[in-house]
Formats: structure tokens, sequence, C-alpha cells
């Protein structure tokens, strides 16, 4: 089988999952590759705009639920992942970037004084779209998380339905340079968890593609 | 080598495209598994408020680059993909949402009419936040086109500097449901490009990762 039809058996495999086996967990060299994917999800500018907020403590994971609407998969699975973005591009955190990019690809600070210029005419000008912004970076990065997952045939569920002031407190975000963006339960389905076998729901090619 | 250990290895491959080959195109089969992966992208109550725009005819690529600040991707690239978010989630989006849902699971809409509550109550609730939640759900598509892609060993570049109101006008999107949100170039680089060479820069996992 090709790399492509094993990505699509894999996608057609995955599901959002609703009830984690709360004995299951993922290993740690698993856990690795799952973190690495995310660290390399590309994003504007390639100016990573996330911190990624891994829960595995179960007493902190069995206080989530409270703020999730009382959906289960924060308390019952391996990992929760919370993708926190940043609330502002301001030049020091453009500085920080360029002089990171400098440093790993070995060239001087000035040599990147064009690239600097572009960020900061764009982050400049935008008047308070920051946060919206990078929280659009991090579903990039959730992508990937889950397609990764997918691909090892680890479960996940994304979850927008977090209270995020609360887990901003949770986290210790509050009051910070982040803030709690969109989340991702990953672990192993229960077999308990009917949705597993539900029919995935997708339109077909010719409602949402175009051909120009 | 584990699959996880291929997408590792498929991601560090990968970088956004400055120059593409324009003689090369990607096949028909190879398409089909990249539209496939894209489809197959979660959202938000799986409400998918899309719509993946397509160019691949040439006269029509030749045009692009103007909206694209000059940019050459778009028009040396094999496919051009405008992912574009619906503007509104009104209930009878919705209400098509359900009644398509109900026909893929073979059960009766009324069976999911719980469901249908939650959606419009999330929905109604929104004042104008649809198409910013929309152009969210956008980029978990983008992640699963630029994943699917390195994996098949196919170039892409995620652009985000498009001018959204002349690729409407191209796509004949302009005063319709759905708008231009975010492109993505895809094709197979060029030996010219010295962008292909560049060592990626990430921050490492110490600076975005934080255990709890």
């Amino acid at each position: 089988m090709s790399l492509g039809q094993t990505v699509l058996q894999q996608l057609a495999w995955r599901y959002a999952t609703k009830v984690f086996d709360a004995t299951r967990k993922i290993s740690a060299d698993d856990w690795k590759t799952l973190e690495t994917a995310m660290i390399h999800a590309p994003s504007s500018f390639g100016l990573q705009p996330w911190k990624f907020m891994v829960v595995t403590t179960q007493s902190v994971k069995d206080q989530l639920p409270e703020a999730a609407w009382g959906q289960s998969q924060p308390r019952d699975c391996s990992h929760f992942v919370v993708i926190a973005a940043r609330k502002t591009t301001d030049p020091d955190y453009v500085q920080k970037f360029i002089e990171t990019t400098a440093t790993i690809q070995g060239v001087p600070v000035s040599a990147l004084d064009g690239f600097k210029q572009a960020i900061l005419l764009k982050t400049t000008g935008m008047k308070n779209g920051h946060l919206e912004w990078n929280s659009r970076q991090c579903y990039i990065a959730l992508g990937f998380l889950l397609e990764t997952a997918a691909m090892m045939g680890i479960d996940a569920c994304p979850m927008e339905g977090i209270v995020r002031d609360k887990f901003d407190e949770f986290l210790g975000l509050s009051g910070g340079e982040y803030t709690s963006t969109v989340a991702c339960a990953l672990g192993y389905r229960s077999s308990q968890d009917k949705y597993a076998s539900a029919r995935k729901v997708r339109y077909s090619a010719s409602d949402v593609v175009q051909y120009i």
C-alpha cells in the first residue's frame, strides 16, 4: 500500500473519540513522536505563536471536565493538550524569532533584516487581529497532531468546547502572553464508545470541491 | 521504519516551497488522494464550513501572482488550492447538515434533534464570529493537506499572502456564501529553489511545550 493510501485508510479509521479507555496510556516514545510532529507544523512567517500545554497528571485531569461542559475526555484520555495562542506579536517577539532563525541557519542577524521588516510591516499594521491570526496558526498544529495520531493508531478528540478562562487558570496562563485556544484529548478509545462505529459524515467532493 | 517515524521524516523533508518546477504536474491519482484527505479533515460539530477551490487552468493561474504580491507559486505550481470559509452558519445550513448526517448514518432526522439543538445553541449565540470560527476550521483542513502532501513526497507552500477580495473575484465567490481564507500551492520543487536546503527553524520542545 502506498503512503497516500495508508493516510486515507488511517483518516477513515479516526473519529472524534467520545469515551477513552482510562487504563491505557500513550508510551513515552509515541508521545515524543506526536510532540515533534506538532512542533514541526508550519505557521505564518514561521513565527510559531503557540505553546503546547500537556496535562498528564491525573489529579489535574480530574478537574478538567468541569471546565469542559462535563465531557469525560480530558479526564480519561492519556495526554490532554491545550494549544495556547500568543495574544500579541510584538516587535520583541519578532526580534527573538529573527535571532533564533539566525542562530539555527548560521547567518548574521543583519542578513535577515529584509525578512524582519516584512514581518514587522505585517504585524504592526494589524490593530486587534494578532490573537485571531495566531489562533488560526494553532489549528494547523492541531491538524498535524490529529493526522499524526491517526497514522500511529492513536485516538484523539479535538475539542473547542472548553471554557477558556478556566483553562487559563488551571494551566497558569491567566494574565500572561498566551491564552487557551483549542484542545485535543489523545489516548485510546474505550470498547464502550458507540461513536466508534458511526459512519463518518462528509460532504462529497462534488459538494465541496470546485475546479477552475 | 514505523509510520510515526515516517511522518517525522517527511515533516522534516517538507518546507514552504518558494519556486515550483512549472513543468511537473501532480498525477490525477495523487491529486484524488490529496483531495480526499482534505475532505476528511474534522471540523467543529462536523459542519465542514468550507469550499476547496482548485485552480489548475494555466491561463487562470497566470493571473494569480498579481493578487498574491507577485509571488510565483500560484502560477508555477501544479494545483493551487484556495480554502474558502463560509461567512455564516445559519439555521438552513445546519438543517442541511443534519439531513445529510441522517442520510449517511441511516437514522431518522428526529433522532438527531438533540445534536441539532446543540449546534443551533452555539451558532445562534455567536454574533459576528461565524466567519472567524469557520476560518479556523479551514486551517485544520490546511494542516491535513500539508501533512498528506509531505507523506506523498509532494511539495507545498501554504500562503496567507493573498488579496482575498481579488481572489474572490477570480474564483467567482464575490457576494456569495463563501470567502477566500487561506491558500496552498502544490506541486514539485524546482531544483533552483535555494530555500529547499535552508535549515528548518523551530523552537525546541523545552521552549514551546509545558507539562502539567
